[in-house]
């Protein structure tokens, strides 16, 4: 009995690497872009039944694990406050250290509000710099202003 | 006595607002990016000389202020480890439900290594859009590998 | 020289006890409802020039003051995560222990997405009832679905 | 043998989506509204033994779980002090940015006190908007007064 | 200016101390328990005009000071989540040991609900034992059942 | 095998369920209170050898498990520091409300020292109330004065 | 004004330094022994009359400051849960590593109970020793059984 | 198989329970202090081959078990920073009352430097006494200065 | 199934022990430094194919720990924030006592940047010394500096 | 008045910055290592009289500063337990991901023990590399061993 996504994370993460299959591959099926489809195998995001079962056939995962693919998710990938993982804490750190500088441009340019989280999309690409590749990182999210009520 | 750097962006904050002055003018006078010269002011980065100087002058700091805008910083500008501000909590928020996703596929792409939060930039800008403006950030950071030895 | 949002909010709070001034005078000549002027004054929301002015009269505050009323304040009310003042504890009580039935049946009902608590607005009344009266807040937020790319 | 209540919430949560039942469903048969009882099934609330019959029936539950769901459980349905998932997380902002407005209103319209998160209760409807329908909560709590002794 | 209780509360420390004068001379004036009169001078209950001034004479406290002892407070007596000074770090102890069997017993005699911690009052005092005098304490709070809805 | 008394707790609790049995009656076969038997079954008290078999005989408990129950436990019966059950909330936030009053009434009464958290008994009654029934809980421990050496 | 103890630690320890005292010259005037008076000036014990005025006059305290040393302090002596000070840390340390060794032993020779910290002494004594002097502290404490009830 | 030395503690915990066995005879096999040898047991020191055989036999244990005791264990023997079991907590709070003070009486008498935790011993011993028998620890470790490099 | 890359560590550490291998003979059929290799078999690093079967003949691993080998694990090999351990904790002191002056002093040679720890290896030694050997840590890491943009 | 050796850290960090001196500057009147100077000045390292008076005079400290110089401070320099400022996170990034490496490596060297941070020393140099010039640290520490007792 299969009593939380987490495990369907596990049993993905299990099946991509015995089968030595590539997250492209499965964004193929699920016919969505690599960052969408690998958040939703991941647990972040629900899949519709028909994107659900093509990574269910392309995973090998039973009928229970492809129903619980299309649960929204209780959200939230880390295992602590602030990540032990080096790469995703250079996240964290951006964030620590530009966050008021974000803050403060959006702000300037747009008033009270926020970027969104939900509206939101992410493109992740190489760029090529013969000083050493560099991980560009587009994100692009709706503007949402505070009302006065 | 001027005793630490966050007594020095309390005064440009409040020079700021009592002159109306925006970050972009004070970008200009300092003669980089808008992301670079609002960290720098906010206590994150070390300004040369010449830029302490020009904010000084713009902001009317005294020379003890236009000292310490030289010195290297403790950087971190987010006072609790979960930012309480909805908008930066959106840019936490985005690390917490993507950072594994991130982590996935800066791997596939480039193998075991890391995204630069050092040599690294950032440009922020409105994108037009009839169903509500959006927020584009682009980041860049070049890709560090880990090396056996 | 005022160096924090925080010191404004003091500033109001003490003139508001020594004058005796009620929240719902305050949001009379703030214009707006009283939910959003109590926000606004301890902190919470950006006033417009007129709004500030008007606050700045009633409660004689200096110009410093009203010119950091205009400006979008760094958000968060509470001094710790869990809020130990019994009457603000109350409400992290029902997230804590409504916050997965709010997800299960926001998600039933709209489908993966959020509440938005930005595109938001709050009502709070007296509820006359013979076993003792209640205090009834209508909370309305727009609903903001997640979407695939 | 169950050992604690959480493997009853599991149970019911496998259950609900290998069959394809609703929260409104369940509500149904346990015959109080579908916040009471979502609330019920997650394990914040404590069911009667008809209310648990009829749950254990459409759900197929073991006996034992069926004697478990009469127990009050010991409550809080979230696993960390500040909610990671980003719905939930939306509640939680709203008590951190408008939780000492909500102490300042509810003080101001019936002195000390606080609003009972006990006798409490609270109705989710969706409320149609041309410009994105938005979710509507009206939560209601007896007030209960500090008294002096 | 006074910008917070919390400087009250270390006035009134502050003279009772240099005056010499007893919890229980404050209690008299103020017409109530020994046990609500502390709490009220600590900044954990909101005093009457009529307590205020009492007080305020007692101690003599600045008009200013005797506002906000009208003002109902922002409650939570400790500066830590686990209190350090042994005395108070008892009552602790007896929480985290004895909690599930409060727990247990309560709902064993009164079932789903909880003890008021508002309607509720205190009563302290010295049980002589000729193996070494007790300190007793009579909490009361009333019982509030969880209503279904 | 058992490895840890908290197992002996699940099985308590679990055979308690299933066969209906109250603490009171739990009681009656220890011989004694229901507060101290209470906190024994839960872990935070040591049997005797004849305390242990009545227990265990009344809920068909192994002969290992009835081993375990005249090992002093390692105490402390809540899952995080702030409790997030609304019962035993209450009693941490009277501890948060009251300390500092609980703390300047004993020294008033008696010195320096604590309230003994082992030298201690306890006493849980319903009181009837016309207004509604209330819990009425005797705390009664030895006062230990700190000594100079 | 002096509104706290720590105020007068501080003057303690700065008078102390200026004037170049030993803590075994306060524990003479003081008439305890140096670990007991060493504790008391720095806030954790309480004075009396006779102890207070010799101190003051040592160390040329003002009169207020005198009235304070008589009152019981709030204890806890260190800023942070886990000391960062790798001094008292290594007494952390042993608490960590030793703490059920303690209590395995303490249980072994007298049943269920503690060690009190509060009927307790402590002596810290330089002991030669050719491989390195050696610091030996003899702490007692009386033991304080759980009564059953 | 056996993947932490967590489990190896737990099998002797079992072990002992059912078999009826004291820690000062497990010290008599393994030939050290009961103090050492219950930390050995408990996790916190590596036995040498000879010890492990000697408590495996007494205890009945694997050769796995045996194996794992001659490992060094990663040390710590605590679930949380601040010890919930009283027992245990009174030395927490010796550390926090008293911490400042052990700091002083070591700096004014060997300088700066530490106490040593590593070449350390403990003895814990009944001290008889007609107003109740005290536990007594005499703690002796090695004073490391600082050095200047 | 293996489901997380924690299970490969304890198959490693449970081979490792029952075989009585030693690092340095593991670090030899990986080819590269002990620091590395040990780093690579506690889940820190990834091997490649070669070298995770060099290790899985070895330690006699089945073909899915092989696959799992060769994988960029979640990093962080410590289960707390402050390390309890003795030996890790000294290293925490190390940063926690000298990290601003690492800070200082990298800041007055190399202007803003850090010390990379991607970049980075380490060579642990043996230094005989008659006074008692000590450790000998040489840790590099490439300079890496903020950029202007 | 000076009331804690943060204070003089404050003072030495203005006068330095003010009058634009290195710390290899200040380590030269003081006679020790760069690293060891540094750490003293930023209030980790207790200073003879005479290097406090050469600090003193360079800095043109007071005497009550000179005079806190010469007494051991409590030590840890950090504000928070996981450090922001990203130089200072590198090296707890060291200890996270390779504190169970070191651990291994010593205890296969050495037996079981710890390094010590006390009798201890550190050298910073930079490292020519023309692919990038290197942070070069050397570490050495005697090794301290557990000893059975």
């Amino acid at each position: 009995m299969i009593t939380s996504r987490t495990q369907v994370t596990d049993m993905i993460q299990s099946a991509k690497i015995l089968k030595g299959i590539k997250w492209s591959q499965i964004a193929e099926v699920v016919g969505q872009s690599k960052e969408w489809s690998t958040a939703a195998c991941l647990g972040q995001m629900a899949m519709t039944k028909q994107q659900a079962e093509a990574v269910g056939e392309l995973l090998e995962l039973t009928d229970e694990a492809i129903a619980w693919l299309q649960i929204v998710p209780y959200k939230g990938s880390l295992p602590t406050e602030v990540p032990t993982d080096p790469l995703i804490y250079r996240w964290y750190e951006l964030v620590n250290v530009y966050g008021t500088t974000l803050k403060e441009l959006i702000h300037e340019e747009f008033g009270d509000g926020i970027m969104s989280a939900i509206d939101f999309s992410m493109d992740l690409q190489r760029e090529n710099d013969p000083k050493g590749d560099r991980v560009s990182v587009v994100m692009s999210g709706k503007f949402l202003p505070y009302k006065m009520y």
